[in-house]
Formats: structure tokens, sequence, C-alpha cells
């Protein structure tokens, strides 16, 4: 792992969430580019010293030296955006496979250099948008997918917070300093950090691809040197138009993020605080409640699920999903197998470039006074 | 009344909403252009023959011309909107209240001129924004206004519907006929028959007004005249902004119009289908159920509640709260009295006007390809 | 109007209700034993002051020696629990239609008696246990009746309020003093006011009858005279059983009557806080969203809903519906005619009975050592 | 570990709880008492052959026989029920930590043995009550216990499954199987497997102790050999009492385990299908939403929560707090620490001796014709 030290959030996560299944095991790290505590987070993780590094360079150098049954296979990259491209880099033209937390780097330009660079690897790539990792989302793209409720004419996609509401990036708020930070964050706030996951979402559930957007891009906290807020009109392929609202200053809310999409025949909704719900609603019939876990949903939903229906799986699970089926196709891979159409089911370097053009877009939108921009990588 | 004859939806529902406190009784009507349907009409409502009148102008004459205690006292309009502002200006010129179904006139040239006629005839005039008559949309208004939340920063209103998701107006449908056809309805579609009540009821709860939008506006079922869906940017006075959204495709919706609003210390968050509840969320602390009926809401809430919480009352009581305070306010003026605040809070002529301006704006950006529009009356 | 005078609660909502569709006219009154209260209270009404009357005898007198055309045809009486009997015999014995508020009489052997009175006088009687007026719950007892779900095998009926959490009946609130007090409400407090309404639910929907109870019967406020908490297992019909709560010392609750009924193929649940909505539940299915108003449902629940789906009707109008397919059966009377399957969904004589021995078996069953208690009439 | 071999469902889930948070390592097991099923199971587990044993006996001798730092520190024990008792007790007396699932025993007798076992051995012993995990199940017990709410009067508790609605023991359906089998489960089926979650949530929350009961039991589904539906009434210590209901023929639900308590200034409502959320329910105020991950929760909750609010957790999170509090206790006697009073919050023998005693008695109760048996143990 790279990044994650003491203090970080996602790091953690991506620990909790590679540990759920049992398919990997944490052998090295170089958590903090300040070598002390790269060095205090390892031993905290249980780690021997020599597999704890001052550098992701010493990392990746030191540990292909190794023998290979001893080295280390998948490298989970989870540091802040701007040191996102370079490790990613490195680790993948040296033989690791690479996870790599969201946004997937700094700008669009090196997004698809990122992406030369994973073609020419041969290397696996995973790109952790948790959201499409829930059952219920796959459910919902599956569902869409089979075209049982026609063509898609309307997508509506929200992501509300609340935790900028105040200038805390002016306390000792590690989270909110980097990303609200240029040199760290990149040219977009609110956008990058959580407006790439509903872009994402949309275009995962839908099958369609974003045209062109007209976007209202915010700084509502004084001081504040990045967006904290946007909404944004979208036109999609196969004529149909949506709305993405990203906001970071809606006091009062947390983290919950969702998707509503109409068809011609019903539509389909779907919130992260009901995560193990789909509501699939009809012209004429009774909306019916679609339930993870339950005998009657796919097998991406299937796959993606511990226990029967009525014992929640959340967040964490979500996560642990996008790992687990990287896994299996790092494995399949070892084993020259075929992967299963579930297990391949996982973001990638191809989701990572469209959300940074995602983001190119999204704010070039917020300065100019022409109504559409087109959305062209 | 004029309208509302058989076959009608808007009728029957001003009738229930008149009578349920008991303040109304229906004396006579031209419940129809057609004569024979007017006076069937009559009849099955126990009107005597003679006050049932074949055409607005027949009603107004001979209704003026009775003794002042038989005459009618309020007009109620429910006819579609071409026949509201020649009616409307009428029954003002000749000495009645009037009650009038939204949006107010056909366009927003008829709107202003309406102003004048008000202003001139010294009579009181009702425009039936339905959702403002919630006991706890009132009270989210009072709470905006009571400055706990502080300055309102963001706001989100949507009012989805799936009815016009097939081109059932190509069928006998009286609703769908009327409310896609450009002469009897206006320039606007949807955002005339929904999208007014989105925007009306965005500036009534924030307390904030409308000053630049930007508008996607789509007609998405094949064959169709007028607008079916459709989002709006929106700045607000106080530079905060807002995103409305009002569709009429979202096959499988019903009715379920929703506001949340945003401000520096916490939120708000309201829907019909919940709508004896009103959520107020906090920064720091938990979010509250606010309950219409209950003992702690404002004066607002509990004038315009008829039972104790946790007794439901829904959208013929929400339009009731309008004819009751616009009888308390007629009244007030036939007793000479001051009428309470609470009484006054009724949409009206500004509000009449506003809408329209919102129609002409919203219509004429969904066109323009410059991203914001300057909302001007 | 028998009862409901100015301070009273349920006699403004039986006025509600029956103004709602526009069936009834009230036209005189006894609202208070008090002369001058009742004088009051029908001055306010905009009663003539001689169809203001000092008694409930006085009032069915008076009424008698009208022409027919003039005289009151259905009688509401809304007085407490020990005034209903005696005016209930007097005005059907009179030749009046009766409505009635729950529970029946202050005795079973006064209901027993009271059955025999109606089916001697040979008019129409309603006893108004709201709940059963609700196009959603109508919609499961037809639901249940249909088979689909196979036989019914277990419900779970509940009536939790908070109102009475503390000894508000020392403080001068009317609703309070005269349900706690044994002189004028009976035997029971909440079993008798909402526990019948419970009963009554649970028997409706099921189609099933009581044949046993075992009672947990609590004064949980001290120096209260009669039970404010119960809870009860029952045998049904037909080898089902059933749990029954009701509590009126539940802090923080309203009036959130709530049943399940689960059978060999799936469940219903209908709660009134979500008064519009059937939940239909499966073995082996997503669970369906019923809803009032829509296309779907049978010609009970359409016929008792005023407006489409997603216009929330509530507790008033349900209220109104016992009013109104009251009023359609006696102008059926009237007209002789045959009343439709839909008008004469009402509760009535055979439900007051039952309600008046489910107080008195609960009650007893509350003291016994015996476990089961049978349920016989 | 001991059971859990392939086919299992809780073996599987007690593999995840211990994974999340890395405080264990899977290092031996005899997964079936069918040596090759074990065999095969470990292999899949990734164990070394040598750790993996065809019994429990087996593990225990070979185990103990290696070096301390080697062997096996906590024995999870997730066998059927008959076979908890003995290999508890053996791994205790040899000298090992003990995780059993629930319930505790086959009889409250052998419960009786196993507390003297643990007070004995010295060793710690964590029995699975899944649901006291929950970080907001926690913070209704710290809240209650605060006094805030006052005296508790009644508690509901519920526990509504569906699947054994038709007579799946008679197909392959394992789970079904031994859960029916009276030789394997007990003297109860469903009071057993879900009853006693829901009394030990009961009590956990509650912070009283049940002291009398009237149960009513009963076997719905033909052809069963224990009960599969269940309703209790209860006395609790402190003048108040509750109601449990369990039942697994309510068909159409999942496992929706939830509670309500009510006290003298309001109450408390947690469901497992809305896990991260407590309502606060007051006398006079709005209901309060109180959420997991939130900065305003008790130590407890936080302590049991990995991620902030709005980023759900769910079963196998609740599941892993009670693996992660009794690492943290074990780590501490092996640091010879004092415990947290957070860590030593997971449930024990005592949890045990009483849902042992809750089955015998509630299955009494069913069977006698007295209203009341007591409970004592």
């Amino acid at each position: 792992m790279i990044g994650g030290g003491q203090g970080a959030f996602i790091g953690n996560v991506h620990r909790i969430a590679a540990r759920i299944d049992g398919l990997y095991e944490l052998v090295c790290g170089a958590f903090s580019s300040n070598a002390e505590r790269s060095k205090a987070s390892g031993l905290v993780l249980g780690l021997p010293a020599n597999r704890v590094y001052s550098s992701y360079t010493e990392l990746i150098e030191k540990e292909k030296q190794l023998p290979e049954d001893e080295r280390v296979q998948v490298i989970s990259i989870v540091t802040p955006n701007h040191v996102h491209f370079a490790p990613t880099k490195l680790a993948l033209a040296n033989g690791f496979h690479v996870v790599l937390d969201k946004p997937m780097t700094f700008s669009l330009q090196e997004a698809k250099e990122l992406k030369k660079v994973v073609e020419a690897s041969g290397k696996l790539f995973c790109l952790t948008h948790t959201y499409t990792g829930y059952p219920m989302v796959k459910e919902a793209k599956q569902f869409i997918a089979s075209g049982k409720l026609g063509k898609v004419r309307k997508v509506y996609v929200e992501y509300p917070q609340g935790w900028l509401s105040t200038f805390i990036e002016g306390t000792d708020n590690k989270q909110a300093s980097w990303r609200t930070d240029p040199t760290q964050s990149g040219i977009a706030g609110a956008m990058g950090d959580i407006g790439t996951h509903a872009f994402n979402l949309m275009e995962y559930v839908s099958g369609l691809q974003v045209t062109k957007l007209c976007a209202d891009i915010n700084i509502v906290v004084d001081g504040r040197k990045l967006d904290d807020d946007g909404a944004v009109l979208l036109k999609l392929s196969g004529h149909a138009s949506a709305v993405l609202m990203a906001t970071q200053i809606a006091a009062g809310e947390e983290n919950n993020v969702k998707i509503r999409v109409y068809a011609e025949n019903g539509g389909l909704e779907w919130q992260q605080s009901d995560a193990n719900t789909l509501q699939v609603k009809w012209l004429d019939k009774p909306t019916e409640i679609w339930r993870a876990g339950s005998g009657y949903v796919s097998s991406f939903a299937q796959h993606n699920t511990r226990t029967p229906a009525g014992h929640p799986e959340g967040y964490l699970e979500a996560f642990a999903n996008l790992y687990k089926n990287f896994a299996l196709c790092v494995q399949a891979g070892i084993d020259n197998k075929q992967p299963e159409p579930e297990w391949l089911d996982y973001p990638g370097i191809e989701e990572g470039v469209r959300g940074m053009a995602f983001i190119e877009h999204v704010i070039a939108s917020g300065k100019t006074d022409n109504k559409w921009t087109d959305f062209v990588i």
C-alpha cells in the first residue's frame, strides 16, 4: 500500500475492504512521504520493519527485487490526487497490478498518459469508484441493460454532503485541507471528490455516455480555493438528458449519493442510505422493492453479496467487492483462466479517463458563457 | 364557479377544498362553455336551475343583478389556462372576489394586465398554488425566516410526474389533451403545469427570488407539442443558487413535489408523499422530525391543521387552507377587521405574475445558446 | 348532531367528514348537555336558533314533528361513551338513521340491546371505526379475501399513542378527562378508546374472528383509573393467531395504527402514517408498493379515493368515506335501489357488538390467572 | 474454528467478522465432523494441512501441544446447538478463549454448568448475539442508562422472518434441517434461533430483566417438529412490561429485528433494516434521528463504527464489533492492562445463561394453562 498512514481516512477503508473476503494479505507499505510516519503506521499494522518503506519509489524498487512468491502482487495507491500518476505509472511499469483511489489523476493529460501505460503494461488496474460495487447498483445496471424498461430518457444523480459547510480547512482537519487545496486536489474540489463518483454512477447504471454539459459551479464558503458546490445539466447518448448535483455545503447531509433513472416503461431508484434496496417503478404497476441477497436478483448482485436478504451490507462491503473482483481477475490471470463476467465488472482505466474528462469539462463549463460544452476526450 | 364541469379534475378538488371548513356554499356556476354540460353539471351538484349559467359572462352579469345578500361573493375560476384572464378580469371588475387556478394566465403580458385589474378593483384575489397551503411548508417558510439556519445557500426543488410518459393526448384523456395543447395551455407544458408550482414553492419557502436561470427544456415523447421535461439552474437573490427539476415523463412517479433548502447551519426537507413531516437538519446535531399537529410548531402551521399530530391531512386539506384563509380575509373585509398574518398567507397576484415570468424566461432560456438568462419582469 | 360542541375534538371531525363529499347538510344540533354551550356552538356553525336544541331528547322530539322534507334524516351522535346508547335508541326508534362514534356503548349488555333496536327499527346504523374507511385498508381486506396470499396465519396489529404518558386528566384537558373516567368511558380506557379500533381493523382486514384471548392490561401512570396500556395474544378462526398492542403511554408516539397480516404466500402491511400505501409482500418476489389512486387497485379502493395517486388523502377523507357510503345507502333506500357492495362496506351494529365484547373479554382476561379466555358473545 | 465448513452459513460470517479489523488470523480449524469435509474446507481457506483437524477434540489436543506463540489463542465454535457445550467446555478447560455462537447450549442445565466452567477457567468467553454489536444499539443502551428518558415503562421487540413459511426442512436446505430438528436445536425452534436474540436485545437495551412471561407458542407449518412462531407477554423488573414477537412464518419478511422502548419522557426505536439510525422520541419535542458515525454519539457508538456518518455499516460490521472487542480484551489480558468499558461491552456467559432460561421458560409457558410463568434461574 502506498499512502494511507495514520490520520488518513481512505487508507483504512482500503485495508478493511481488502481483508473482508480474505483474498489479500498486507505485506508491505509506504504509508507516508514522511518516513517516520510511514514506519509508525507499518508497525501498528503489524508489518515487519523491512517491508515498510520511506517512499513509493523505494517500495517498488525493493519489492521488485524480492523473490516472486514473496513480493507484493497488487499495490494499492491511496494518496492525495497529486500523488496518483507517478506511483501508478511506476508500479505498472515494474510489473505490479494497481488499485488506485479516485479521481484517477491530477489532470486529464495525466489520465490519457496513464491509459497508455496501463495498456502497455499488460497489468490489471482498478479505480475505486466505490458505489458501483454495491450489489443493487449492479442490479440497476443489469436491469437497464436487459431492456425491460425500454430506452432511458432521464437520469437524476445527486451527491449531497454537508461537511464543508464551514471553513474547516482553516482548522487541522487533514481531509479538508488537501481536498480543498488546488496543489493537491487539482482544478476541482467537490466536482473531483464526489462529482466524479456521481458521474461514474450515472454512466455505469444508464449504460449511456455524456455528450454535452452545462454547469453551475460555485465556491460558497468564503476563503475556499476550490468549488464546494455544483449542478450540471447533461445530454446523454441516445437522446437522454440528466441532472447531476454534487455539493459539500448541504449542511446536515451526510453522504447519501442517489440515482434515479427513467425510461419508457418505468424507472429505477437507488440511494446509499438504503443501499440494499433497488426500487423498480412501472408506468402502470406497483413499485417493486428489490432486495440484495434475495433469490430473484441477477448473478451480478448475488456474486457481490455475502449474506441472505435482510442482513444489511454497506459501504465497506461495496468497497470490498471492488477488491474481491480485482483479486479474482488477478488470480484468473495467474491460473490462465477466463474471468467470469461478474469478476470483470470493476471500474478501470476507461472510467478513470472519463472521470478526469468530466472534471475538466465541468470546470470549463462553469467558467464560460456558452450554454453547452461538448464532452469530447 | 366557472369551469369544473363533468370530466374535469381540478374543479371537484376546488369544491371539496371549499367545503371542508364549512366557510363556503356553492350557489351558482357556469361549469362548461357547453351550455348543456354546464346545466347537467349544476344539476348533479344540487344547484337550482336558475343559478346554472351557460357562460361566465352570463354568470357575472346575472349574479351582479341579484340582491347583495343572495349573490355569489367569491368566484372560483377553474378553466384551462386560456380562459383564465378574461373571466377573472370581468369578475373583479364587477365586484367579485376571485379564486383562480394556476398558472395565472396565458401569457406574462396578461399577467401584468391582471395585476393592474386586481389593484384597481379593490377585490381580493387568490391563486391556487396548492403546495404552499400545507402546514409544514408554512413551517418551513417560517423556520427559514426566523434565521435559525442562517443565510440560505442552496435550494433543490423537484416535481417528478410520469403520467405523460406516453402520447396519451392521442387518446380521449381530457386532462392530457388541453395541458399539451399550446392553444389552451400557452407556451409551456410541464413548466407551466408543474414547473410553476416548483418555482412558487422555492421562492415561498426560501424567501428569495430568482435573478437568473439556465434551462434545459425537452419534448421527450414523439408528437408532443409542448415541453414534457425540463431542468433549470437558478441564481437566487442573496448569492444563493438552486436547481429546479420538473418532468412529466418520469415513468413510475406520481406527484411527489419535494423541496430541500440548505443554509449556513442546517437544512430543511419536505415532500408531499410525507406531507405532515418537515425534516430539520443541522450541521452537528441529529436531524429533527417536525410534525404537523404538534404543540411545538408555529402559529402558521397550527392555524392550517385541523387534527392533532398523527392524523394525516393531505392534498385536499392543503387546498382547503387556501380557501379557508381567503374566506377569513374576505370576511375580515366585510367585518372591517384587520386579518391575522396567518390568514393573509395565501398566494395572490404577485405570485401569479412571477409564475408567468418564470414560464416566459424558462422557455426562452431553453431556446438560447446563452448560459444565463436574467430574470426580469 | 348530538354532542360535539365547543371544546370537543371528534365532533368537528364528524362535521368535516360529512361535508367533504357534499352529501350532507348540517340542519340541527344538540351540541352539549349544557343548553348555553349548545346554543353558542350552533350559532358558530351557522344554524338557525330554532334548530339548536338543549338536549338530545328535545332534538329528536322536535325534529320528528317537522315536515318530512325539512327534518333531519341522519343523526350523528358524538358524545362520550356513556351517552351513546340512550340517544341512539331514541333516534332509531323515532325513525332516524344514526351515525355513532365508537366504542358503541357503555357495556356489552347495552350493545346487545342496541342490536335488537337497530334490527327492529329498519333504520340504517353506522359506527365510525375510521380506519376501515381508508382505501388501502379496504384494498387489504379485498386482497386477503381474493385468496391470492392463501390462508391467513398471523396478524400483528398495534395502536401506539403517547398522549396519556402523564397524568393530564389532572389538568383541564377535556379529552383526557372523560376518556380516563370510568363513569363516562366504561370499564376500559386505552382498550376501549383505541384497542377497539385495532380489534376492528384486525377482524376487518383478515376476515377472521377472535376465538380466544389472553391479555396483559396495565395502569401505568399513577393515579389513573382506567387502563392506559395493554397487549393481547389472540387466537383467530381458521387456526390463525394474532398479537394486539394498544397503549397510550408510548411517549413520543402519535397515532400510528398499523396492521401486518401474514398468510401462506405472503403478507400485507399498512400503517396510518403512510396511509396511501399498502405493502404487499411475497415469499419469493419483491415487495410491492400498492398506492391509493392508482389504476390497478380494486373498485373498493377506487370508490373511496377522490384524487389520482400521489395526492395524499388522509384521516379526514377516511372518515368522510364512512359518511359517504352511509349517505349512498340512505339515498339508495330513499330511491328504492339496491346499494352497491362498495357502499355497504361501512362498520355497523355487528362490529359494534363485537367491539364491546372485545372490551369485556380483554378486561376480564387482564384480571384472571387463566391463560386463555374464550371469546363468546 | 470449530464447525463452519462448506455449506454452513454462520461459519463464513464469523470468519469475515474476525477479518474485518485485522485483529485475528485464522490458523487452524475442525470445520466439520466429517474429516473429508473438514479437510476440504480448510484447503479452500488456505490453511496448512497439518492445522486442519478431523474433530474438535483433535484440534484442542494438538493445538495445546504447539508452542505458545504458534498455537491458536481464540477458538470460535460455530456448530449446531447440540455441539456447543462439549467443545466449549473442552476448549476453556485447556486454556483457550472461546467465541461461541448462540443459543449458548442445548439446555439450561448445560448453560449453568458452562457458567461454572467459564468462571473456573479464567478464560474469556463471548457469545455472538450479533445485534448488540450494532453501534446504534449500544447508543440506545447508553441513552436509556443515562436516565434522560426517565424510567422505562414498555418495550416492544420483534423478530419477523419468513423463510420457514414452507416445509423446507423436507428439501436439502441444510440451515432449515438442523434448526427445525429437536435433536440438534434443542426444545425450541424459532424461540431458540431468533427469540433469544430478541430477548437479549430487550434486556441489553432496557437494562431491565424479565421477571415473568406468558407465551403463545405455535407450530404453524404442517409436519414441523419445533415452534416456528411465538409471541410473549413479559413483565420486567422496575414495573415495566413488554411484548416479544418472533416468527419464522411471516412470509415476505427478511430479518428485520426491531426494538422500541418507551419511558417516562420519550422513547427509542431501532431496527436492523435502518441499522445506522436510532430514533429518539420525546413527549413534546420533535423526534430526533441519531446517526452512527456522527460526532455527537457516545464513545460506545464511536468505538464500534469505522467510517463517518453516511457510510452505512451493517450486519458484518456489527458481528465484527463482537470479535474486535473480544480481541481487545484478550490483548489487554496479555498486556496485563485494564480493558476500556467499551471493549468489555460484548455478550458473555451471563447473557448465555439468561438466553437458555428464556428458552426453557417460554416453551414451558407455551404448554401451561397458567397465565404467568415466573422467570427464575
